[in-house]
């Protein structure tokens, strides 16, 4: 047996690098559609890698909802045609929010399985063309429709209930969760292509509007345009491609419950704590070998629990972790050094992909103002919904 | 290398064989719903293969829309849950009307590639609980929204452009298109999981009021309710499990322009030919070979092209051939034994996994009134859009 449950790598598979990396900038970008974000992204990606179109073998892209969004799906195509690259095999991977992530694994797996020899990973969503209602309506699609969406039970409210759960059992407070965004906005200021530039405060946060008690304005990532791309190759090859490949030494993924009422726990994420657990193996590491990650902090409770069963804090200190200022630039793990999902901005099927640029950025050393010192190891962590789909790759310099 | 362009098998990848189908009835299935449907596909297919759940390392689920016609994303994870197998991975991939097709060559390549060693394969689209004009809409999302949807051109519109071209270059009549609707509708009426099991005349086609002309109501496929599974393991396990393992002999995806108006020809769809020639190359096998094939007969001059662009006959004599019999069942092909998307039903992501459950069912004998005599060798023909994805199998008894 090759492969069992959720983790896929075997020995017999080839090493796998990233040789290029681009994205657009995150944004209300009331300029540019769907297409013209993801060939961006795309081709800043190929010109990254030095590359020409006729080299590559397969695409898969990760977008969420482009058919409510947008009205368009067929988007393999779509992108294959409108980067030039037909006739190659084109293919959509949807996943809610991780959808980039399960897009990079399976770009992954098509490299280090032998399959393909130059893959394209692209991520993309476009939010903003649509009232809001009907976003949350889209994004509400992530959880269960007959038994949450159906009821009134929005992602806000979702994440509200894990929250007040988190308060109750742990003793977490809004202030602990304020200084999660306060420290995400710190770092999207570094960071040219985030859809927020400016640092908030704790009182910022605390004086928002509640969307969900407890959860605030300022608790919530925002509804963002935008793209990302990265290309994959056998590490031999990459090589001669690229000054700096980063290697992807370890893709796991986790699926649960769809339903949060159906769950064991509403202060963990088992398919986040499953999916982190193959990646550790994969890798041969251990959560204190990590210096930079990227997780998915679409509420600040989400990053909370995420830095928690990720392994960095034990189960109940992320919200303490936080406020001591334990996850930023630099400190004992840097978190979110591209702002994340509440600074960086939430375009949900590129998000995925954008952790995996930002990772690459930081281990090449070119993170500018936010560069983590003495990077060797980064990690992406990318849920879907309120947590049924979780992926988790472990990346490392060469 | 091991891969170029739209190929992808190599010959260090393993043997692929089918060890368990399943569908549900096609219909307008007003009792069920969209989970309903894919849970009933899904458990008679893991019957067939006598497996246990725990014995499934993955899952691939192909569906064109679901987002849009039942406000449900996230359906890989959906599907784990309510089969049963959470943490497996599980992803959903697609690509229109091709999503089905797509997801199994996906399914496939996991396994071919060592990755996986149980797969399960599944296509679903429930789509009568939305109102025809939201149909429309979502299916348009399958062209260029942009430059198609946008404007007008629906789906019927645009393969009546190809229809009246063929007519135009080829002298191909709505008679011979009428008696693709006629044969198919036999062929269904012989299916007990066909959507119409009613068989119909030249005249009643001929008839039937214009929906794009040329294209008749009887040239069009329905709108359906379905889903279809397949399980598939390396041969060599296979055979442990299942007295009749189905071989993949050939997997191959090619993508296009996604606008009509940007390609080549009108009247042929490139992505088909060249799914098709990797596919013949990788089986080793000519057109003449093939048994018994599963067209993408949306419309039906797309089952005329499809014969043509497949290479069972010259381009421009498939309205001629249709008209002839050569394509009826036991003919010179049997083409859309299962009564094709015309008479079986088109729910858009089970189309492509139906297709192989319909091969599966004739290479194993057991395709009851419309069983193909001597069938050693089966493809089936998948086609996202109006062609910008095609994907071809060939299956064999092992």
């Amino acid at each position: 047996m090759l492969s069992t449950g959720a983790s896929s790598r075997c020995d017999a598979m080839r090493r796998v690098a990233i040789v290029g990396v681009g994205m657009s900038k995150f944004g209300e970008e009331w300029t540019r559609g769907f297409r013209d974000m993801i060939i961006e992204a795309g081709v800043r990606a190929v010109e990254d890698a030095n590359l020409h179109g006729e080299e590559i073998d397969a695409m898969y892209i990760g977008t969420m909802a482009p058919g409510s969004l947008v009205g368009q799906e067929h988007v393999g195509a779509l992108v294959a045609d409108f980067l030039g690259l037909t006739p190659i095999p084109s293919i959509r991977v949807e996943a809610a929010c991780a959808s980039g992530g399960v897009a990079l694994r399976t770009g992954y797996l098509a490299v280090a399985s032998g399959m393909h020899d130059c893959v394209v990973v692209g991520g993309v969503e476009k939010m903003t063309d649509t009232p809001g209602n009907e976003v949350a309506s889209a994004l509400g699609g992530a959880g269960d429709q007959e038994w949450e969406l159906f009821f009134g039970a929005t992602f806000p409210a979702i994440y509200a209930l894990m929250a007040r759960r988190h308060m109750h059992q742990y003793g977490t407070t809004e202030e602990q969760m304020a200084a999660v965004a306060v420290k995400n906005h710190a770092n999207a200021a570094k960071n040219k292509y985030a859809h927020f530039q400016n640092e908030i405060t704790i009182e910022t946060v605390m004086k928002s509007k509640y969307i969900a008690s407890p959860l605030k304005l300022f608790d919530c990532s925002p509804i963002t345009d935008g793209a990302a791309a990265v290309i994959l190759m056998p590490l031999e090859k990459a090589k001669h491609y690229c000054e700096q490949p980063i290697e992807i030494v370890a893709s796991a993924q986790a699926s649960d419950m769809l339903a949060l009422h159906s769950r064991e726990s509403m202060v963990e994420l088992k398919a986040t704590k499953i999916a982190a657990k193959k990646a550790y193996e994969q890798a041969k590491l251990q959560p204190k070998d990590i210096d930079v990650v990227e997780v998915h902090d679409c509420f600040t409770i989400a990053e909370i629990m995420a830095i928690e069963d990720l392994g960095f804090f034990p189960k109940g200190q992320g919200g303490k972790a936080s406020e001591e200022g334990r996850t930023a630039l630099n400190a004992e793990i840097s978190v979110n050094s591209s702002g994340g999902l509440k600074g960086c901005g939430h375009p949900v099927g590129a998000t995925g992909v954008k952790q995996a640029v930002e990772i690459v950025w930081q281990l090449r050393g070119k993170a500018e103002g936010r560069q983590v010192k003495d990077c060797e190891i980064g990690m992406t962590h990318n849920v879907g919904g309120s947590g049924a789909t979780a992926v988790v790759h472990i990346m490392k310099k060469v």
